[in-house]
């Protein structure tokens, strides 16, 4: 079994990332592991930046938002010069294994990484995206998801108030699955996903038959990434279409910070001794996810190269919940 | 096809109901299903006591805690005659179907109306325990771990600030899926659930070890049901056994209420739709639930009858985690 | 003694409005006088738009955000002809006094209803915004700031973990309490008021000092009012003066929303109280406030000819804890 | 003026301590006095366990609940010879200076030690009970009110689906201000408080009131001081006298923690400020206040020889808006 591994977060940071890292380093330990936390994501590593870590230096930072080993997106790393220097800094820091925890573009490089050999390289997906394949969700994506349904909440009491359709426009550049899961939990009238056309005449009669229906307010959640311009643009786009006042929210960035939610901190806590679980098994080369409640091995590459479908139950049963 | 279904809830309430009415009767007006509202459970159902519902009449109650229909326990119900008097209520408010959202005790009566004949039975897993066979979430659960789990974040401020020992008693009177899932979520040193032996010694020997691993405060986060008297009579009993200042804290009926979460909201709309879908294809005598993330139909008579098992993985993940 | 008031809320929705409303309702009862709802603001008044309301309607509204009687902005109020109208409509609805609960706007149109004569008139400041003379504190306003400070709170957690520079908009078009009161809540390293001179300059200044002094991330509260286009017209600007990654996140209308604080709803009782309390002793042309811990009366006219001051303490202590 | 000067919290932990902390350091480095934290209260005052603070030791502790320089209450302290142990120890460690953050208990060690002399001591009012003369407010008491108030709303959820009444129990072992304010944030039908007279015959007319008036549910705030055995006392006495099902909620300690809200983190920064500027003026023997949103000073031994009065105001408003 190896005797040293490292421990880094990369890419945009995802509440239970922090509840990730204690259980590597305490499951390690079970195991007699060192780790070794590597700051600023792949950054930090090919400087070298590490601190060593201990199951009392990992506590109380379960309920915390961020990630406190920090994280950044590095574009030396998708060059084969910054793939060479991160294995020489590897060898440097006598690691053995390495475990990441991100979403696609750390999964690609962990990818070289692994491929590069000489040492163990496990993946955990952390982002609140929930775009990777292989498994059902990624750490942060129900926090991430709860946070903007508080946010919608709160505009609907204002939407209400003053019989206003409100654009709340929620993460999400390329996937819907924040919009998906926010859109069914607030019951909005309309929702637009990247995954799906959108045809703004339609939206304008289904808007128009909520308030014929005797809606007085209507609420209609854009993923970032439907159209060039989001939620606002979408909004100017309806003017001529629908006659009503509106209003247009981008929740931004709040969507990514805060204490995890109960499911997060339980998904990082299992999907974090599975990755250590998977170091000791010799394995490398995976990522470590939570398939139909069951951890499941999916191999690096197939992780950003195959596709994560939307839930199509979902999608259906908002046009039926929704009139 | 049914022309019109009652619907009531049953049972101890729990966060999301109100997100399952109104999923049940928008389902149902797809289908072109008229529906009517129970209200105060069985005792309702026996008195004929009942409003009829519409996509209008549930609008904005998705939010809401508890249920807008009332809910009720009801001795009369777990009688022969009860039974008799519930099925010529029903056909007097000429009901072809009915949906019963709640726990064991609501399918012990769904179980015996839907043998009784003459209308179609649905059950829907709507309690805060999770402890219904035939789903791997109820409705209710993520929310009522949640709110415990916020309570027992609070708790940890003062733990810490006095270098004291908490013992907080959560919900789950025969079964401990809310304080294990709140015990991994808190990162508490110790879980005691009705499902376990409670060995008070081993339970000294562990906390003993926590101090002299560092900690300068411990959480045991006890299920109510783990001993007769709950979290007060293990901290009166564990008084002999480890020399440190401690405090207990019953969670309490708090744990009920509440806005529901995310996944809470989507659980209970995916659940009511898939009623009514099973409503629609003539089904009767089902409970419908969520296994593995796929909907499932159990045998109303194994609902209560067979027993769910506690996720082993998550009990042995605990204690690695709390070194 | 009056027989009948009217109670409306008027321009942006407040949390606490309701929790207004209906102490003004149980007041009323306890003096015996009746209470129409007039809804959706003056808009609502002109078209005789109104609901009886007794203590049973008002019940369990107290929680809510927004207002249940619904609220506009109405330009027609701000003739000669509106007010005209309005009067006679208030004599028609036989109302002999009115509750207007709103802002600054409110208080115009109130004024000239006051001066009309013929009936009691009476505000109450219902505003997010604090920027109403006569009242130390508005009703909303502790929500509000509170929503915008856990905002930030989670947005800490992001710009933490990615040394970031963040600038976050709050609400507050003209004025900056709200963006005071967050900024030394939250700990921001700036804050820029429109009541200040913004030197972006000493600005750029302010924030290397902060990364000299070890800070990893900084964050500026920005007032919408502050300059033309808000924190993102500010962000654009420093990008030449300072050489850090920043973001831009305008909070918005999440601010307006969401169940009041404990103190709003004290606010909102005691001033909806103090409201019919002077309807009872005959007066009329004043706006209830909350001076110092005491009810204030202040002349309706006062309300928004004069200015209410920032306080000057809270803004040297800033520079102080910024360090 | 002085060099350095220790601060401690003692007594029960208060959201907004560490906040009022980190003013104080921040607030002594613009007057270039150093700054050592105690630890554990006076227990550590007595052991010299002390850390040196600086601004950058007090960064992200403002959001925080409890105290990370923690507490403990101190026997030894009430002594003669306690005393002199603790001057002796701030003259060992050359302390020019205490500030000392709590209760009526710290306010008594803190008023023997300004009479010891040889240094200077200010006092700030930290505790959830608000139970200081000389304040309006105490840092944490705004926090407390908010989380008992958001769990008294979850509470009514359970009350409003089941029909019934319940008794909940909050923090205030002598006086009622907690039990006052959420009594009228939360909409309670009726407030037990230590202040006044509780007559259970009177209670259960009022109760038998309500629900002839056509409430569904009733809740009782009760302090846990208003009678011996608090809320579950009165309950049980009560069933002779009320005929309906009711449950006991006691909320306890998780009333102590939480991040605190915006009030009171504006509070703590103020007094803690005020409290060096006192120091920096060269005054001993006073607490820093609030009164009518004016600092103030009172001495020392009045916080806790005189008795701060509940708002009047509020109590017989509380009559009249419970109907």
């Amino acid at each position: 079994m190896v005797k040293r591994i490292g421990v880094l977060t990369s890419g945009g940071d995802a509440p239970g990332m922090n509840a990730c890292i204690r259980a590597i380093v305490r499951s390690a330990a079970h195991y007699g592991i060192e780790v070794t936390g590597i700051r600023r994501g792949y950054a930090g590593l090919l400087e070298g930046d590490a601190i060593p870590l201990d199951p009392r230096k990992v506590t109380h930072i379960l309920e915390r938002g961020g990630t406190f080993l920090e994280t950044s997106r590095c574009e030396e790393m998708k060059t084969p010069e910054g793939i060479r220097k991160a294995v020489a800094m590897m060898h440097r820091m006598e690691l053995e294994g390495l475990i990441t925890i991100g979403g696609d573009g750390t999964f690609r490089g962990a990818t070289e990484l692994s491929k590069a050999g000489g040492f163990q390289v496990i993946g955990v997906p952390g982002t609140i995206d929930n775009d990777v394949y292989g498994t059902d969700f990624t750490i942060g994506f129900d926090t991430a998801v709860n946070t903007a349904l508080e946010a919608t909440d709160k505009i609907r009491d204002t939407a209400e108030s003053h019989n206003r359709l409100f654009f709340v426009e929620v993460m999400g550049r390329n996937r819907g699955f924040i919009a998906l899961a926010v859109g069914i939990a607030a019951g909005a009238d309309e929702i637009l996903l990247p995954e799906t056309e959108t045809d703004l005449k339609a939206l304008a009669e289904s808007l128009k038959r909520c308030y014929r229906n005797g809606k007085r307010s209507a609420i209609v959640i854009v993923a970032e990434g439907d159209v060039p311009g989001g939620a606002r643009a979408i909004a100017e786009r309806m003017q001529g279409l629908i006659d009503v006042e509106y209003r247009v929210v981008s929740l931004g960035h709040v969507q990514r910070g805060g204490s995890p939610t109960a499911r997060d901190r339980i998904l990082a806590s299992e999907l974090g001794t599975a990755a250590v679980d998977a170091i000791a098994e010799g394995k490398s080369g995976y990522m470590v996810g939570m398939i139909a409640s069951e951890i499941a091995l999916t191999p690096l590459s197939d992780t950003w190269t195959k596709t994560k479908e939307l839930d199509a139950r979902l999608l259906k049963m908002l046009r039926i919940l929704a009139v």
